[in-house]
Order: C-alpha cells, then sequence, then structure tokens
C-alpha cells in the first residue's frame, strides 16, 4: 500500500505564485516534507504534480487499481471537474482532500468543491501543514 | 465516412468503475460490441476512448474536417466544457450525444450538458444499448 | 405483455403543427409505423394519444395493473405534470421517455422534464426515429 | 351542510402505488374510514377521488356555491395547479389541505403547495390519521 | 371566419367568484356581451368555457384547422400549462391573451404566463371591458 | 378633464427606428391618430413624448394635480425606473399602460415592468391599436 | 411515556401577541387543555415553554433518552435553528412539528422549516386545536 | 496559553445520537482524549461544550481577552449564527474550526459555515481524529 | 414610560473588539452616554446588554407588557433570528433599530435584517451617534 | 462649509402624493425646518430637489469640488442609479442617506440601495425628523 | 461622416473623481488626445459628455439620422438604461463601447451591461487608450 | 522581453470553424498578421495555441517566470477554468483578454470570463483586430 499524494494545476508553482496567498514553501520543498513524514510515519508515499487534468486522472485510476488511499490537492479542478470528481468516486481507499488556503475565506466560486463530495474529509487552510495532518490520518485508515 | 464514436474521460474504466451504476460490461466489451455492430450494419465505425481534453478536441476537429458522424458519450466533461461544446458545434454530419445512466435522475449538476444544445438528439440511461440505437439512427442520417 | 406507447397532448398533431419543429410525419403514419415495428419485433404494441391528463392517468395506471413496459411521449406535460411523475412511479415495468426534438436546445423551460426523474431513460432528439429505438430497448428489457 | 372530501390524481391507487411511501390502506379502506369516521362525528361526508382537474374544479365549485367545507388532498397537483387554488380561494367555508406524506421531507419540488396559500391549515405526514384529525376539526367550525 | 373566444379555468364562475376581484358581471352576461358586440362589429364571434384542459386544447385545435383567431382567456392555466402554449403555437391567425385583472400586479406567480410567449398581444386588468377591446383588435386583422 | 398621453424614449423614433420591430408609423402619424380618435370620441386628448425622466415626472405631478386620466408608453423606463412607478403611484385618476410590442415574448429583462404593478390595466402587442384601445377605455371610467 | 409537548419562542405570549394572528387563547388555557386532553385520551403528557435554545436542545436530549414523543411548536426557531434540527433527528419516538398559524401562508421565510425535514408530520394553521390533533395521532403510535 | 476547545449545540450528545453518522466516540471519550493528546503535546487544553449561545460566545469573548488559540466545531450554528461568527472574528491568536462529519457531502444547507470565513483553517469529515490534528497544528503556532 | 435600549450580542464589547470597525469607544462609555443623553432629554432611560437570546426576548416581552418604546441593536442576530422579529413585532410602543456600522456596505449577509420589517425606521453607521439620535425620535413619540 | 441637503425625484410633491405613507408635511415645510434646524445648530444648509439625475450629478459634483458634507434623499434612485452612486463615491465629506419611510419594511425592490454601499449611514423611516437628526450629524463630523 | 464619441455621466470629472480608479488624466486632455487621434487619423471625431440620460438618447437618435458611427463610454448607465439600449439598437453603423476600468474585475453589478448586448465590440479596462484603439478601429470599418 | 500571444481550444480552426461567427481569416493568417504587426512595432511577440490546458498552464508559468506580458484569448476555458485564472493571477507583467466575438452578445454562459477577473483589460467583438490593438496597447506598457 502506498499512499498517493496527488497535486493538481499550478501546485508545481508553490512558492513562486503569490507568496502572500500561498506561502513561501516551494513544490521540491513540500514534496521533501511530505516524504519524510511518511518516512518517519513508515508508510510509503508517492508525491506527484501535473497540470494535465487526464494525467490525473490516470493516476487516479491507477490508485484505484492498487487499491491505494489518496491526498489530493485538486487546486482549481476542484470547482469545476467533475470527471475528476467521478474518477475519485471510484477509488476503494480512503480519500482526504487538501487545500492550501481556506477556501471557504475566499471568493464565492472557491466555496465549492465537486471533489468535497466524494472524499472522506477535508483540510484547508492550515498550509502545508495540512498535508502532513491528512498523511498521518490516511496512515491510520484500514483500506474501506 | 466513418462512424467516429467518441468516448471521454473515466470511460475506459467501464466495468470497473462503480459497476452499480454503470453496468459490468468492460470497456472492451464495448468497444467489439460497438465495432460488430457496425459490421453488422456495414458501415465502417470507430470506437476511441481519452481522458485528454485536448485529445478530444482534436478528433472532433478531425471528424469535422472529413465530416463524419459522431457518437459522443462526453462523461463529466458534458456538465463543464464548452471548449468540447465549441468544438461539436463545428461539425457538419449528425452528431448524437450517448450517456450509460439516466443523468437526468441523478445529482443536479447532471442535469445540464453543454453538449446537448449542439447535438441532433441525446440518448440517456438506456446503458450499453444506448449506442447500438445512437448508431443506428446515425447509420441512417445523409451528411447534413 | 403489451408495450404501451403513451403520447401526451397536442401529439395528435404530428404532421399538422410547426412541421419545421415537429417533422412532417402525421400521428397516423406514426402509430402505423410503430405498430409495423412492434409486429416485426414480434412484441404486441398499443398506441395511444390523448390530451386529456386523467386519461393519460388512467391509462399508466392500467399499465402499472398489467406489469406493462410503457414508452411515453408526455409532450408539455414533462416540464408541469407532477401528477404524471407520481403515476409513473408507480410502474413495476420499464419505462423510456421519448422526445421528437431535442428539448435541451430549445426554451430554457423544456430542459427539466419531471418524468425523467423516474424514467429508466430517455430518447430526445431523434424525431420519429425515437419511438422506434425506445420500442426495440423495451423489447429486449425483462418486467423488473 | 356536508364535509366535502376530495382526492386528487392517482389517489385511487392508494395501497397499491409504492406502499412503502403511501401505506398499505387502500382507497377503498379510507373512503370507508372517513365515512365511518363521519357518522360517528354525526356529520354528512362525501369522499369523491378523480384523476381529472376539471372535474376536481367542478367539485369545488359546487362546494362552493352550497357553502360546504373542504377537505383536499390535492395530491401532485398541490405543486403545480394554479387553477386549483383559484377556485378554492371562491369557498366561503373552512379548508384544510391533507398530505398521506410529509411534503416537506421529500423532494424540493414539493416543498411548496398552491392551495396552502388559501387553505385554513394543512396537515402532512400523518397517513390517513390525517384525514381524520382534519374531518374533527372541520366538523367543530362554523360556516366563515 | 369566425372569431374563437375561449375562456379557462374558474371562468363560469365570474361573478359568483371573489368579485371583488373579478367584478360583478356574471359569466352569462360576459357570453351575451361579447356576443352584441360581434354582432355589431360584423364578425361572428363563438363564446365558450372550460374547466379541462384537454376540451381546450381540441378547441385550439380546431381553431387551427379552420384559421380562426383567437381571444383567450387561460385563467390559472396562464401560469402553468405547456401544453396550452404548444397548441396556440400551432395557430396559423391572430391570438390574444385577455386577463381580467392586471396580474402584473397580483402575485408573483402571476407574472409569467407561458401563453403570451407565443401571442401576438396581451391585454390585463381592464375588466370584461378587455374581452370588447381584444375583439375589435382581432377583427380589424386579416389572417396572418 | 384631459386624458393624457404620455410616451417615453425613444417613442419619437417611432417609424424610424427598427420598423421590423416597432412598425412603421411615425411619431406624428400616432399623434395625429390619437388625437383624431379623442375628437372622434368627444374627448380632450393631450398626447406627448419625451427623452427627459425629469420631465415625465413632471408631467405625471401636472395630471395627478389635475385628476387627469393618463395613458403612458413608458418605452425602456418600464423595466428599471422606480422613481416614474412612484410618480404614478400619485395619480387619482385611472392609468392604463401601453406598449407597442409584446414584451413578454421579447428578452427577459423586458417581461417585467416597475409601471405594471400601479396601473389598472395593461395592453402590449397591439401596436398603435394599443392606443386607440385604451383611450376607449379610458374615456369610459369616472375619476376613480 | 411521556408525550413531550415543547413551546419554543415568544409562545408564552399566547393570547397577548397579536391575537388577530394567534389567536386569543393564553399560553396558560392551552397547557390545560393539552393536559386534559391528555388525561382524557389516558396518556401522560408535559407541556413546557422556553425561550432559551438551550434549554429547548436539553429537553429535546431528554425525550430522546427517555424515548418518549415528542409534539413541538418550534416557533421562529423553525426557520433558523439547524441545531434543534440536529437535536430532533436523534429521537427515537414519533415526531409532529404543530404551528398556529398557516405558515405557508404567511412571508416567504416562514414557508421553510429545518424541522419539518426531521419530523413525522406537520400540522399548520388549526389554532390550538392542532396540538390536540397532534396529541391523538402521538397516543396512538408506538415507539419507532 | 490554553488551547481552548469548544463544543457547540448536540455535541455533548455524541456516541448517543445517530452513531452511523457521528460515530460512537461518547463525548466524554472525546474530552478524555483530547485532554491526553494535550498532555503528550506539552499544551494546555481545556474542552468545554454548551447547547447555549450566550455561554458560547462568552467563552470565545475570554478567549480573545486571554489570547488564547481555539478550536471550534460550531455544530449546528455553524449554518446559523452570525453572532458566533462575530465573536470569533475578535479573536487576536489561531483559530481552527473542526467537523466530525464532511459537512460538504451532506445536506445543501450544511455546505456553507459563517464560521469559516473568519477561521484560519477547517477540518471535517476525520471524525475525532480531526480534534487531534487540529489541536497538533494549533500548538504549533505562535500567537497571531 | 421608559425607553428600553437593548443591545445583542457582542455589544459588551464594545470598543475591545475590531475597533477599526466598531469605534474605540467601550461599551461602558456608550452606556453612560446613553443614560446621559436620557437625564439631559427627560426621559427614563434604562441600557442592557445580553448575549443570550432568550434573555432579549424576555426583555422584549416585559417592554411589549409595559408598552415602553424600544431601541435595540440585535448585532448578528439581526440577520438571523425570526424569534426576535416575532417578539418584537409584539410591540406596542415605536421601535428603532440601530446599527454602529452602516450594514449596507458590508457583507453581503448583512444587507437583510428580520428586525427592520417591523421597526418603525433604522438608523445605520452613524456609530454611537446612532444611539443618540434614536433617542431623541422616541423621546418625541407618543405611545402608538 | 455648506451642508448640502439634496432631494431626489418626486420629494417635491411631499404632502400631496399618498400622504398615509409619507406624511402631510409639504415639501415647503420640509425645507423651512430644515432651514430652520440648520440655523439653530448654527450651520449653513442649502436645500434643493431636483426630478433630472443629471442635475443631481451636478449637484453632487459641485459638492465634491468643495467639500460639502452631503444629506441625501435619494428617493426612487437609490435602487436603480448606478450613476448617482458613482458620483456620491466621488464625494470627499460626510455623506447621510436619508428616506422617509422604512424602505426595508416594503417592497422587496426598495430593500437594496446603491447609495447605501458608499454613504457612512443610513436613516430610515422616522419622516421628516430623519432629516434633522441626519442634519446633525453631519454638523458634528468634520470633512474626511 | 464623423465618429460620435459619447460619454455618459460623471465623465466629466474624469482626473478629479477617484483617481486611483479612473486615472489622472482630465477629461479636457481626453478630449484633446481623441481629437488630436481623429486628425491624425484623418477622420472627423466628435467629443462631447452628458450627465442627462435625455441629452444622449437624443444625440444617438442624431447619430442614427447621420449614419455616424459611435464610440461610447456608457459610465453607470451601462448597467441600468435599457432606454440607452434602445436607442443604441436603432444605429444603422459600428459601435464600440468603452470602460476606462476592467467592470468585470469590480462589483457584482458592473459585470452587466445593456448597452454590450447591441454593440459590436467593447473595451474595457485600457484605460484612456481604449478611446484610441476604438477609435482606430472604427476608422477602419465602413458604414453597416 | 516577448509579448507572449496565447490561443486556447478549438481557435487553430479559425477560419475553418462557423465562419458566420468567427470570420474567414484563417489561424495562420492570424499569426501572421500579429508577427507582422509585432514587427512593425518592434516588439518580440510569439503566437501559440492548443488544445492542452496543461500545455496552456506551463506557457503562462513560462511566461510568469519570463516576466512577459501576456496577450490571451482564452477560447472556452474563459467561463469554465480557475485552473488557468489561477496560473494567469501569478503573471508580474500586463495581460489582455482578447475574445472575437463579443461574448455579452451571446449565450448567457459566455457573459461571465474567469479570466477577465485578473485581467488588466478586455478587448471583445473586434475580431482579428482585437489582437492588434491589445498589441499595441501591451507594446506601450511598462512591466508592471
Amino acid at each position: 500500500m502506498t499512499i498517493q499524494v496527488l497535486n493538481g494545476p499550478n501546485l508545481g508553482r508553490l512558492g513562486l505564485r503569490e507568496p502572500q496567498k500561498y506561502g513561501t514553501t516551494t513544490y521540491a520543498e513540500l514534496v521533501e516534507l511530505v516524504e519524510a513524514t511518511g518516512r518517519e510515519m513508515g508508510v510509503e508515499v508517492r508525491v506527484r504534480q501535473t497540470d494535465d487534468e487526464g494525467e490525473m486522472l490516470r493516476w487516479v485510476h491507477a490508485a484505484s487499481d492498487a487499491g491505494d488511499p489518496v491526498l489530493i490537492n485538486p487546486g482549481g479542478w476542484s470547482h469545476t471537474s467533475v470527471a475528476l470528481r467521478d474518477a475519485l468516486a471510484g477509488l476503494n481507499a480512503p480519500l482526504v482532500e487538501v487545500h492550501l488556503t481556506n477556501i471557504h475565506a475566499r471568493e464565492e466560486f472557491r466555496h465549492h468543491s465537486y471533489v468535497s463530495g466524494v472524499a472522506d474529509g477535508v483540510i484547508a487552510g492550515l498550509g502545508v501543514s495540512g498535508y502532513i495532518l491528512a498523511l498521518g490520518w490516511l496512515a491510520q485508515q484500514g483500506v474501506r
């Protein structure tokens, strides 16, 4: 079992893009932090990022085949992608959605996430710590 | 003239993904069934699936250049992709939209399809039979 | 088992009413075509039309008692009759809703159908062929 | 003075239609129960059901002429018939609207009833007992 | 050519129903007045009323076959009947919609009429005079 | 008593502006026609047009002071001017709102008129005849 | 088993507050009437009123622990308190919601009640009789 | 510095109320777990629950005066209490909102929380673990 | 006669809570200022604040019994409490609603106040001066 | 510095127009009252009224140039004029919006005012006293 | 042929009004710039500004009579004036709408412009350069 | 510094797709025209088109790294892609959005663009000239 940490569009720009909003941690640092945390927890973790919806769907399909838990930060797709929701609905392991910022305190169009409707839980606004917390929770769950 | 049968995101997962919703026929079986039906009807049929919106757009552009009729199951893009609608609006041959499930009896956000506004007709809820019925109808139409 | 083909308000005017929208096939021709198709398929088919909601409800009640599959074109009642939806919800055999035109590409108030919420499937925009396709599908189903 | 108990579309199907929703009491049993209750209460009661809106309107017109109180279960017309509301607005005796199920706990489109806006009161969700309770209340009112 | 004056549900109750809203002229007086006006204008006029939607639809179908102009007061169906709108859309002669009251100054749900979308014109709030004015206008039009 | 016929913005362009929508009668012809009709009916009529809201308000104030009936075609202000509605609400004589076109069959934003809420009646879609009909009705009313 | 009759905010003001709306029966008289009815029916009844949401929640919690049926008039909280709905959702005995007035014929914001979504049934507009009717119904139910 | 863990209405019922929704951990166990976690983390933690909005407001005021971080599960008040939002907006230390269930996958009216708009972050759907994760995050933050 | 000055939730925090929004005057200073103004005007004034809705309701009930005019700043309850509106609707003396900030220039959800619908007048955005102005106005009114 | 008191459309009709709504004080009396109050307060006051939006805009521009505080009763333009809002947004002195009636207790379309979004404060429903109160407040402010 | 450059309400205040929003170029400088550009391009240009809707309508009528292209900055009327839209719909030469600021990135009520629906094109957010660009485009068009 | 001219989905079909809507200029001609204009203006210009959202995002990221100004025609993504908006929000150079058609005069769902909210300006409806005008404007700006 590997916990799949999947990052959506623009997240590769972390630290470069609007740091006052998304923080100064770079994406590389985020990857390192999540992987280190996985090692500490003794769980296998794989962290990836893509700007292509199709690639993301294929990663979710693979997780579905492998029965892997998923931690996803769907970025802007949260609010617009029914295709991603449909893919995630097919998972048979725990799913946590993470947002760096508190989407509920931002523009109206960010308040709704298609992903939330099929996730087990949601963590928003806690920055990169949100990943660590979600990882901890996923590590404790059995496969559903 | 070839009838282009174009399948959108997650449809490659047919039979694997939520079979209680989408049925147990696999995607491979669907392809075979549609191709067999084409042969019986004496029409050329090409069945493809993609999780990449860009690839789908290019297939539609090619169909448009060739004057080919299109049977499309846009999956989750039905409800979110204006780009796909715009591409399909440029077709100059018949277009039928097919959904495996009855989208009108599911979540509110599935009731509206951008594709429906530019399609000749829509078949929903009849499972894989919907493809066969649509194929039959397309085979009987002249190029518009 | 008889497949009940039930047509709602104004459908008796087919071929007379706005042919540029609804086509030039007359209602009599539609009946003949559907009956002929039934004979070819070896299924019993009964085609009726009414402008009275009460009569339609009684036909649905009778189909319900008989366990007959129903093909319904609810016409304008699609968008306004909860009573019809309630009657159809009581069926215990397959139900397909057919529309001659693509209601999703017409006025906003035609996009929603109360009937769709309780039908197995919907075919819209394929003209009188829609009836033939629906008949074929119903003929293949067992009683649910 | 006769208390008019008027039942709208599909209510003749009581006990047959979706018993898990509407209960197992048949319409005939309902009639009997209501009439028996009327006899016990010493009030004249007339129970009728129709699937034809026009017939229902004429019954309401007659009640209006006679100054009779009305107990109405408008069924699906509750949510769609302004004509029925208009007829009932012309009554000059008490009016109670009864629903077998709790319409406020069902689909969104059942939450609003045109009849409620002109009724004295509404009873919903108490099954056939709702009729008995309403009858008791009407029996106690003077003509307004 | 006969001008068809078609009255919808509850209009037979004119003068009896809520006279403070609809006036004290009875329906019989309205008929007489309209017929007398027709005679004065030298046009044939036929005035009818029904509480049955199906009957109204058949009257409209007949007017359509005859090429007769129509003056309709659709009563409560104005706001709820797509079937009536569809029937009227099939007319090939002038169509005027008349309301006794000013529906735009009443409840919100009366502001919209499905009939208005397919009528040539609308007269509301002028009481029975509205019929006379509409009749005059129709008498002056040629068949379209 | 003088019937005040008040025309709002752009109505001076009648016959020049989009004749396929508003007809070919010029504003001068409309004035002449309305005045001639007034003479025939034996009522004093004053016809004016303005593109200035303030001037219109002052005309309404004067009519209010004089107790004059008002026939108003508020043009585009119908849909946007609460100030005009407020002025007209202060009239103490009959008020009819006239529209040349059937505003209910045009763009959504034309369906609502602030003026309708305070008018006795509304005539729409009957072209310049609407003025004549409204004039006839106003001539028959006493001052309220 | 005790039937808990729970009254929400302002109901202690019954008979004092807007009697033209809520009637002239005082709260003390209501209590007496309900208790007398309970005695007649041979069921234990406890009637209480509070203006404190927290106190109401604790009463509901206690009813939940005791498995007591509940008759609640939530007053203004009907339309605003999700907390009350959540507490009531935890009951394991029948629940009836009672309103003195017909909330469906009053201001728009009174049409929706959070409580209705979790109640077995609703009685509105029958004044204090509504309590008696609800009591009768609850007395006849077994614990669910 | 003490981390204030504040629980809103009905949360004292944890383990008793709808365990299939909220889990089987009792409130007492939750308190114990959170306190134990605090001890492990070496931070002072105070856990309280109230069904009274006023009490909750005073606890928030006190936290504000003390500069204490707050972990709040506002329960049903999340969706209805502007007063609570206003109180929390006055905090000058970190604030995390926790929900046991994934409110975004439940009824529409639970999707919006007034509290989220002023919180630093939100954790939903992770059950009692959500408290532990939030506690960990708060323990790591400095006072803002 | 005593003018009741009633302050809702969080107003006891005045001067402490977000002074850039609500000003630096403390609640104690506000009380003193209002009482001093009352003395100058020669009217009895009683100023109170509560965070408990139930307590506020009881204060309103008492004012209602005494026939006292009320100046209320409902704070966050303005936008959410139908119970408070109902209590205030029962007053039989003048009622003015005061807000320190201009609620119409803040978040959308603050634009609507349930209290405004039953108040004589509203003053918003003039800070503590709003209390003084309202007091002056109330002092000049007779009991209604 | 002169306090500019600007009155919008129809306000010159005060005392004449619907006195049951707007009171019996005439506009001339209002002017006199406001001027007298200004003299008492020792501030220069200029009171004007216009039915022309353009004139009102120019008055606001002049006030803006002079740095004068503004008391505006925008009448019907409150709800419809973005142009007026834009002009007032350019002021660099205090601005109070006054309404004679409580617009929040009237028709829905009067609840929103474009002016409120750029005003310092709003007084509504206190009749002509509202002007006096606003004047007092403006007299106490420095130029912002 | 003269290109008519028409400026709506408050635009005469350019450079004075909220320069952080609208820039520091004064209206006089804008006129000069536009005229100079016209001379360079060899086209006749007339630049005018008005705060009176009626005057603007008359300018549009005159442009319509002359067949002149129009560049309009409708200011606040964009969002509220159907009358202006109607006047512009009558033009028979190209029409460009220009906004100094990006109205789509400002308040919600500025996103919709009635003028856009009848314009050939729209330029927003490019400051005074928007005028120059629009002028260039208009100069290149033939009369339609 | 290079001005990045980025074209979204279906724009490669220019001249082929619905020329009555989008014009007859081909995409190749557009590229040539824009490049030629760049040469004339003495600015470096790079014109690209993609049907893949991910590729577009990477181009925007690159522009962001290089500090390049961007001219974007987002095609159908304008109305649906939050991911694209987020990427563009990270630019640190001027951004202009160009549409060939006047999206504000087309279907409702095209009126809103996610891109507009983060762009400096928008040009719509001026066909390929819109690119030239935008290029001119961008060439004149400094890097922000």
